[in-house]
């Protein structure tokens, strides 16, 4: 992507860019538009509506999460999608922006910079214009960013759910998304050491679902499992409350994703978004096809939340190679997705018997994984090879797991992770919030 | 229409456009952007926003549908919406999309052609940009009519939801929207023979909706009622489940046809689409008003889902007709479209014993006729006619039902089509995909 | 805002457009494309995604408001929801966008203005492309803008619910959004008397979020509390019966407000827009985090519904001087807002016994009072006074309260305004609707 290192090394360009910024006070004070104004402005207002999609994902995950877990943890699990949108915002307008963007202040090799607190547009009011390679403004860029940085917290949410503190967890996405989530991302798309030897990563397969899953595993480990969940007695299947809430959040991130994918190209190149629009698609398709067979063979019966999971799976796992693969490729990638996330559920819950109560790890590890491997096996360009991505597959495994699992731990040893098995039993939105999810309705006690 | 004819024949154009296209590889060498190549990109960005309306559309269906049927039918009818979409958008790729669009390649007449299975952007790289007069992509073009596509055997789903079997259900969509949906699409926007007749339909009151209502009211008729519907005690009225899920639906789906519509003009032409707009959201609103009026006299009290689904029929009754009448025709087609739901909706139940569990056959196939006729009434375009309006919906009527019930019985003989009276009455949750919607909540047995 | 006195006044400009319209004559004819064009084509389009994402803010005020209240009063508030879009879009295209922007037909002084019955394009056909400082045509004006109006009274049904008759509502409704809210509005927006000296209301902290406020206010006052609500047993906490909703609707809320915001701009400026949503943004999350701490400490447990409250204060806070305030002052005016939200709510019940249902009070008359004069604090324009923001908080408060509560009375006198006891304990959806929200769960009775 190499994206900030291109706006200031494009020095042509740049030039170019304040030839045409001065052209176009000219004309302005005539009253006249250039087609470089008018291109700017759609390439701006792509990137605004692709801001708006990558938003609604938040809801999707909201919804998602909480249908596939009991009513009793709703409210709970609720408030973090909420809080983590805020946190994550903040974060990024306090230190996240500048630690994934260095630009030019590289502070150790090219895997640390900061380019110093909060946000501010680089030449003032003319900037505004001025800014990334003519394409749009450092408004969109950081508002753009700054969604996409909130989605990695949320994807731990989910595969820690039902038994966190809530502090706890807000603390840990504090930290991981104002600080790791940033410092890996810029890696690659700030232009770091794994830009500078050829990885690829279109749209985020690793940099934010990986990054999200391997954060997710560091959790659901240093956690251990809900409670009656692995026992003498079996592996006891705890069911979704609300499946209607769940597949609006499929539908919501099938749609965040036309802007997460979409908007990665960074611009409005009509043949490049909608290209990309296309291979996302086909990928969640394929990948619905893939989870409804692999489900109808493994399982006997079609499962519901299999299918949601097979979108999902080729949603993540198309997205490193989204603009890069013929459109079969994405039918393959997709489909391959698809019945990867049936087995995996399957396999890391009865064989590796890690509870993770939405299939977060199969979703965001497992298909980002095979998402940023497929770069390689799948390409249309030459330059990209399954060796590079494997280095940085194994990169950002190691670092991103070991970060969350030693801030996962710090937290358990000073405040403490897991809420008490009484409260565990009640339920977090009475033990955390004082409230429950549906005043008035019967619930059976769902222990 | 006469969308993809245009595309070839306009010989004049599309040499401009080749021209334009050199001089832009001209241009852009030296860096400049064109006001040509800034309209084409605000135009392409106005189709895909478009798109995604559409699609948003599918999650519309599935929360309406499943909010209108009970419980225990909820994890069937989601399944069906998710998998819709990635059949539709997969068989449309595979040959759906050629089959709608064959260019020249007509077989028989102008009633069928076939342009070849797969999908491949015409001219290659340059080819994206050169393609569609000019105003959007050939990804795009796919894409938005692949949305289409699948909003037809949608429509199917919701009316004979709570009794068909999966697989026959997921079977007969296959069939109806990757061969019948495209080849009589051919007839009016392939620039087929009632194209060349003079046959409006602006953006799918016939094409879409009524296609999709006829195949319903075929499979209502294969199926037979909801068991229990009709019997010597009377009518019994089987309510929905969620309402809140319902109007979700409502909302999702007035959203979509600002897509749905507004995306028909194909082209961001600001008066036009705009004009659309207003049209397509004051017939929308005239439905509400007309079913509330109509509810309110024949059912004593205003009834949420008759007011929910006048909406609807405002949308669908303007849809034929959106860019070609007047502001006030608009409210009178949408007030009528609204009288005439609630109407046709007791009747269809009480007098004709058709058991349609959400009101398909009233909103798509009689307000889409109703849509359809209003052409020859209201339009401002001389040229059209009650007359060539009648023969179009004639013609589409015939073949979309027969076809469907060919299509219904064959799968009937073969597969068998309706599920097990055991299962109907625990419900197809269970039976089909043994899990239920609402896990932990307590649910009266509704027999 | 200014908006249609500029249109009208800006004559060198109308001159200018009016040659670049003959010009574009010119060249269309040659089948080329001016910049002027494509910028007008990009403008408008963002201004119809605006009005798709302002439509959206309707869905959100549904399922926040039904969330936030017993089931047994779900039917009735999703129908008023429903019923005020299409009221609301009726009576604008009828007479309140012409008594909103009365352009040079005041009538009394500058306070009153019709421009007559209907909507029609100024100069036909060619009038769509020629309207409005070349930002946008005619029919994205009048649509932008009747969304917005409808939200007025959408704002007056959270409070107001769970005890109003319907009809009674839905004909305050009608008067209220159809002639005060436009009249007031046309006071600013149209270029009326406010305008002149100077007050300052980017995007309707007062005149969209206070007008609703103030009429809630009212009729609060006229209605009383619901039955049981306050009694010599203390004050009864009525929590809402559905928090996934109710959460769904903040989100929906948050993503219009891009809408209601960005699109306030009145074109696609990359610069202004993009800032304008980065403030949004970062005061909505300032919001949540206001929210939650507060509520974390005066509430001993964090309150999911104060939170979710809390990124609305943030949003309404931040209405009126979106672009007008640095980022710093954007997250102080929405951190603010969000714990003026806990703290007003709390006091608006237990100490005003006010019975407000969904914190309609606080959130958009107390932040949209707050927001109003955080322009004449924050402002970076010094032409902002703290002053005249009062001026106009107080003129706004005065009409829009004085109006409703005399429509409000005046209905009561004639219609009567509260449902029965036994209807209210009963529920409005049986009692207004003969519907349940929810058919088959079983419920508690709520009294």
């Amino acid at each position: 992507m190499f994206r900030s290192m291109l706006k200031l090394q494009k020095k042509g360009l740049l030039r170019f860019t304040l030839l045409t910024l001065f052209f176009m006070n000219i004309v302005e004070a005539a009253g006249a538009v250039t087609a470089e104004e008018a291109m700017f402005t759609v390439n701006n207002t792509w990137m605004m509506v692709a801001t708006f999609l990558v938003f609604i994902m938040h809801l999707g995950f909201a919804t998602l999460e909480s249908g596939l877990m009991r009513s009793k943890n709703t409210v709970n699990i609720l408030f973090k999608n909420v809080a983590i949108v805020a946190i994550g915002l903040l974060t990024y307008a306090i230190c996240g922006f500048n630690l994934m963007y260095p630009g030019d202040a590289w502070l150790l090799g090219k895997c640390f910079g900061f380019a110093g607190f909060g946000i501010e547009a680089p030449l003032g009011a003319a900037g505004l214009i001025n800014y990334a390679d003519g394409q749009y403004t450092y408004w969109t860029d950081f508002l753009f960013q700054g969604m996409f940085a909130a989605t990695a917290a949320t994807i731990v949410s989910g595969a820690v759910a039902e038994r966190i503190k809530l502090h706890s967890f807000l603390i840990f996405s504090l930290l991981y998304v104002g600080l790791v989530y940033p410092i890996v991302g810029s890696w690659k798309w700030g232009g770091g050491w794994l830009d500078g030897i050829g990885f690829y990563d279109f749209a985020g397969s690793t940099l934010v679902h990986s990054v999200g899953g391997w954060a997710a595993l560091a959790g659901v480990i240093v956690l251990g499992p809900r409670l009656g969940k692995y026992s003498s007695a079996g592996i006891k299947a705890i069911p979704g409350h609300n499946m209607p809430l769940a597949t609006i959040g499929v539908f919501l991130l099938w749609l965040g994703w036309f802007g997460f994918n979409g908007g990665s190209v960074l611009s409005a190149d009509p043949g490049k978004v909608s290209f990309v629009l296309v291979t996302t698609s086909l990928a969640a398709a394929a990948g619905i096809i893939g989870a409804m067979f692999t489900s109808d063979i493994v399982q006997k019966k079609p499962d519901l939340s299999m299918v949601l999971n097979g979108s999902l799976a080729g949603l993540v796992g198309i997205t490193a190679s989204a603009d890069t693969v013929s459109v079969l490729s994405s039918i393959i990638i997709g489909g391959i997705s698809g019945c990867l996330v049936v087995i995996t559920v399957i396999f890391i819950d009865a064989k590796l018997k890690l509870d993770d109560p939405v299939g977060a790890l199969s979703v965001h590890l497992v298909c980002g994984i095979w998402g940023t491997l497929a770069v390689g096996i799948f390409s249309q360009n030459p330059d990209h090879s399954v060796l590079i991505q494997l280095i940085g597959i194994i990169a950002y495994g190691l670092v991103s797991f070991v970060s969350a699992w030693v801030l996962f731990m710090g937290i358990k040893m000073i405040l403490g992770i897991r809420v008490s098995a009484e409260e565990e039993l009640r339920g977090l939105d009475i033990g955390e919030h004082a409230m429950e999810a549906y005043a008035g309705f019967q619930i059976f006690t769902n222990d």
